[in-house]
């Protein structure tokens, strides 16, 4: 079981953000997020693209802006629970609450700060595939969690955007045969990325088929080939895995059932004060949440999370007073040991 | 007259956020400040100090972060009254409210943000020094406005901060003379600067008379020369203009007497939306406002900036709807022509 003070659900900017707001007041956090690696939406859908109107950075690509927050965060040695979707919610007593994932990981907190973004992102499967869900998790995977799992193995990647393009050329590295298929002859995606896609097939170490669509899986265990459909024939492929990447949709999901009240597909929470739900104790922060004005802006995702950073502490520590310290006078206490602090002003004297 | 759509009082980092986020809805802002530049306390007291919770800085110079927003909202041309304060707020009619500064600069704007922080700083003075006001603008400045007017001048700083040091530093390659005064021995500031200035005088370049304080302005129509009192004697100096700079306390000021509902200095506001005081029109955003809840931290004057920015727009647009676009997808359109944008994804043929 995982204990920690405030339990952030999806690891997005906004969540990764709250760590660090914690931080600042002692309280250690764990997140979780159904995607493989934190970032959310800025790692996982648009990584190299920029952002302009984060304050501060004229411009910032999403994927830098989560290794800033990474770096930012990291002397508070955050939890995670990455690859796993917070399925339920049960309050255990007056002080904590207990979150149970999709893989069975119990997790319990002192608050909950639910950070979903839009939702969680659920892979666009492909239609039409019979016993499709038999070779999931048994050949079949949606993401590439971990790209050594395909070292020496032939693979098989269907679709015709940047996940499928960057993936291909990533793990024409480390498979053994990569095959990519998609169903039509033009690819959606940075022109760099196209260019090596091509490159890699005119030297042999990719298979490129087009306009083709997968049709069958067979295998009696787990996936051992797949069929093709070109144009003019079908191909039987011999493969260990087959990664189709057709897109992510967000979803709510099970959070749709905590007894929060819902509107328009967002949680509606009480911005007055500090971002909580009806549910006292838990909280949603960024894209996630709804109120009168709410924008959907990660700026805005960053004030919400400080806000209920504050509201978890005085609830932690009912009739203490805390006075707000700036960064720059106080510094910033690791829970590693370490310390960030501006140098302090000399007294020298002169002669 | 200077007309525009927002009138911002206080170019600190709120402010000059607020510039930005206007921009992206079309709207056009102009600002004042009582410091000569913009930056607020970032600029004026701690530009070489680290700040620590600015969201995806794991560390950045407060002078860096101003020199940041600068350059994020330079496409959105704002106009600056700098070294004013403004004095009175009066609604000219439904549409319009002016503004009109120390200096007697008149400004008109659809809607009006106190952006003021902690108020407008003002310089502690010298105490028991007769005819101190006489001289005020006749030899005696209290910020260091524009270097070039010291040009070939003789001129006395007095004060022992990082302040006193870092412009007796930059005005000894300016002025003829530059003599400091400290009533200590002992100077207090970044050990650099206490370096440099202890070179300087090695070297000829600067005077130094401490412990000492300055006890009489003399000069018939101006300042002429000093009487400094130094422990065994009593030196007349010989000087074109004295500049104490003994720090700067922050004053709400006139900003006080405008109807605005006041409490513990601050300006209260409706949070629950967008940030608007009991003046409808006229808006409180970062430390200078208060409401259940409120943290004076600068990423939180970064969200009340653009929630005030989507309020004036609908104040100014009624019954428009307006889409929210992400700078990502959207990219940034600048006044002066200028466009930033992410590259687009590339459709190309695979062979």
């Amino acid at each position: 079981m995982i204990t920690t003070d405030i339990l952030i659900i999806g690891a997005g900017p906004t969540g990764l953000f709250a760590v660090f707001e914690a931080g600042l007041l002692k309280l250690k956090c764990h997140l979780i997020d159904a995607l493989p690696q934190p970032g959310g939406q800025l790692a996982e859908l648009y990584p190299k693209k920029p952002i302009f109107d984060i304050p501060g950075f004229p411009s910032i690509n999403a994927g830098e802006l989560v290794d800033n927050l990474m770096e930012q965060i990291k002397q508070f040695q955050p939890g995670f629970t990455l690859a796993e979707t917070a399925v339920s919610l049960t309050k255990v007593d007056e002080d904590w609450f207990e979150v149970v994932t999709n893989k069975g990981t119990v997790h319990r907190a002192r608050a909950v700060a639910i950070a979903g973004g839009l939702g969680t992102f659920e892979p666009r499967k492909p239609e039409h595939l019979e016993n499709l869900e038999f070779y999931e998790e048994n050949g079949v995977e949606y993401f590439v969690k971990d790209p050594e799992a395909f070292r020496g193995k032939k693979i098989v990647i269907a679709g015709g955007g940047d996940s499928a393009l960057d993936w291909s050329i990533f793990l024409s590295n480390v498979a053994s045969e990569v095959t990519l298929i998609h169903r039509r002859n033009e690819f959606r995606g940075a022109l760099d990325s196209v260019e090596k896609v091509q490159a890699l097939k005119d030297e042999g170490k990719l298979k490129l088929i087009t306009p083709a669509e997968v049709t069958k899986l067979s295998g009696e265990k787990k996936l051992e080939s797949i069929s093709v459909q070109t144009e003019d024939a079908t191909i039987e492929i011999p493969c260990d895995a087959f990664i189709p990447l057709f897109g992510l949709t967000p979803k709510l999901g099970d959070i749709a059932n905590w007894g929060l009240e819902i509107e328009k597909n967002a949680i509606k929470v009480n911005n007055a004060l500090d971002y909580q739900t009806n549910i006292e104790g838990v909280y949603a922060i960024g894209d996630v949440n709804t109120y009168p004005g709410k924008l959907k802006l990660i700026l805005c995702g960053f004030h919400e999370a400080t806000l209920m950073c504050q509201s978890v502490y005085n609830r932690m520590n009912p009739g203490k007073k805390y006075v707000l310290k700036y960064t720059t006078v106080s510094g910033v206490d690791g829970f590693d040991g370490s310390r960030k602090q501006a140098e302090k002003a000399v007294v020298k004297k002169m002669d």
